[in-house]
């Protein structure tokens, strides 16, 4: 397709301090704009300067919740190139969540074009010192000018991108988890497997309950029967159970991420399962009580991996490995990161230069 | 509050036709408007012309569906005079939604005085056709302008309104609905209570499937036994079993509607009990085989009383009352619009004239 691009006449000044970028802050000098309707499908895609959306107040994305996002990231490598991690995955699972929520499909090629072009006009914007990335923002939301509750006839698709700093300024440390027994997230038959506005939505308000009692995020428990491991905030969750790799099992309420499958494909690769499989928080608290969890992780594309130190369930805590990295953890995290920042050859086909 | 007010210099020409009105499609001249942030609060109340938002692109509502609104009516009485129903209720239910959202709350007297002094100005706009109405929609959303996922810091509070056409352009007709087991609409523990833009976003799916084969809605299963029946897209429901009014109690995963909450009260005032209870699928589906069901309806602000002639659950369709309105579905909703546009004594205290 024929990108139409419109250089911005004022761009700013980049960030010189990393340290104090933060995470989605501080936008580039561009977007890439894509509009869709119900008559001539996706038309006009465009790049254009930053600046505020116009937007109807009676807009579907205002009222019912029609929004869908990603969130990837450009590396900066040594050799000054820019590379991105997998963003095929990331526009499939676009795709599906567009499926759930009756969202127009957008064809795999055009969307990869879309990223490649953009990123590359914003490539200056990607930041190099240890950790920091240029983060990626794929969304599209509903946009018919009226109340009616239907599926949409109107759709903008959008890139925005952010530099961000790094995760982990002072290392790799363990973070504390709440596990949630209150609020749900999501539900199978939901939305829970859709990257869509409503999940968050639903798991703001558990999370800053956590967040006053000192936690960073809450770890969702199954909607059914408020039994099953799901997932953390924004990160998929991995533990090491008796020499045994576990993860949930993806039922449909939970996000398939994208770090997540890396983690497993990568293990696989060195010979080790994960068991992708239902988790009892009961199993996970025998675990704790007897010793036999050795390692608990998040795996997102914000951290990559992040270390558990400390799970409270029901006013219980548990301190996991002595609050400190296990070996497993830390060997995932310089893999993977290894092979988005291009200091690990890449055997699996999973880097897009731009 | 002092509300500072901007006319709008180009008002447009009101409708004639009420008849091509439809539901939510053209709007007023103004918008009310109110902004609030963590430091100052609510602040800045404002009345000013209809136009376009400005959203920056980060906005918490375009990514993570922070998002509530409203629906409720101002009717034209045949004195001329403009008045509402039940606001109070819509103003507290939009504070329980908030609290959900983790948007701010908003005192009760100022959000009455916004929409009071709001229909007043706007009040030419309500049309007088039978049927007719101003319909008012109130809506807040977050927005904040980065992509960090937490309680927000900014908040926009807004109403439009928008003249809507008669519900029944030819009479009470019966509606055909369909019993959904695949999706799930909302859980306990989730938000299906609030009125917040995932639970439309999550229904959109089944809504369409529906459509497809000729049914109007979907009647929604509880999301953790799909069982129990719970309530239409956009409509509570109630059904006379064997003489018994029934209908899905609040469990925490349906809305709790402002013209339930009517229906039960004013049949109370009859001195007809309304049973809340649990009611399962098949005990519905076994009350349409043996012909104790005797009527069904949904009720809800857009229709008031809206009689379900058919209901269809896995391929097998049930007929309702022949087809036809039963009595008791007929008189609820003459007495309840009665109320509505003043023809009928409000002995309840539910009216609010502007
Ligand atoms: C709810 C949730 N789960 C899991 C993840 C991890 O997915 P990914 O590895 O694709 O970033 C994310 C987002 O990043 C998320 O928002
Ligand atoms: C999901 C849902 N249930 C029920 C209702 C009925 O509520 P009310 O009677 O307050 O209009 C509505 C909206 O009007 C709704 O959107």
């Amino acid at each position: 397709m024929d990108i139409k691009v419109t250089l911005n006449p004022n761009p700013k000044a980049k960030p010189t301090d990393t340290s104090a970028l933060g995470f989605g802050q501080i936008f580039t000098d561009h977007m890439f704009r894509w509009t869709w309707n119900s008559e001539e499908g996706w038309h006009n895609p465009r790049i254009v300067p930053f600046e505020n959306l116009s937007i109807h107040p009676a807009s579907t994305v205002l009222h019912y919740g029609s929004e869908i996002f990603e969130g990837l990231k450009a590396y900066r490598r040594a050799d000054g190139k820019v590379q991105m991690f997998r963003p095929i995955e990331n526009i499939r699972r676009m795709n599906n969540s567009a499926e759930r929520l009756c969202l127009p499909q957008m064809p795999e090629e055009d969307l990869m074009q879309a990223l490649v072009e953009f990123v590359r006009l914003e490539q200056d914007w990607t930041p190099s010192d240890k950790g920091t990335s240029l983060y990626l923002r794929p969304f599209m939301f509903g946009n018919d000018e009226s109340l009616g509750v239907h599926a949409v006839h109107n759709a903008e698709f959008i890139i925005i991108a952010s530099p961000v700093g790094s995760y982990y300024k002072e290392g790799l440390n363990p973070v504390k988890i709440m596990i949630e027994d209150q609020d749900v997230r999501a539900v199978r038959g939901g939305t829970g497997y859709a990257k869509c506005g409503g999940n968050y939505a639903a798991s703001n308000r558990a999370g800053e309950r956590a967040e006053q009692q000192g936690y960073s995020q809450v770890l969702w428990l199954d909607g059914v029967e408020r039994k099953y491991i799901e997932e953390v905030g924004a990160m998929n969750v991995m533990f090491k159970i008796n020499g045994e790799i576990v993860t949930p099992k993806l039922t449909g309420s939970i996000l398939p991420g994208i770090t997540r499958k890396s983690c497993i494909e990568f293990l696989k690769s060195e010979g080790i399962e994960v068991s992708e499989r239902l988790l009892s928080v009961e199993e996970l608290a025998q675990a704790m009580t007897d010793g036999t969890l050795e390692e608990a992780w998040g795996c997102g594309t914000a951290a990559v991996i992040s270390p558990i130190g400390e799970l409270c369930y029901k006013d219980h805590k548990y301190i996991i490995n002595n609050n400190e990295i296990g070996e497993l953890s830390q060997h995932l995290y310089d893999s993977i990161t290894g092979i988005q920042w291009g200091e690990v050859e890449d055997k699996f086909g999973w880097i897009v230069e731009v």
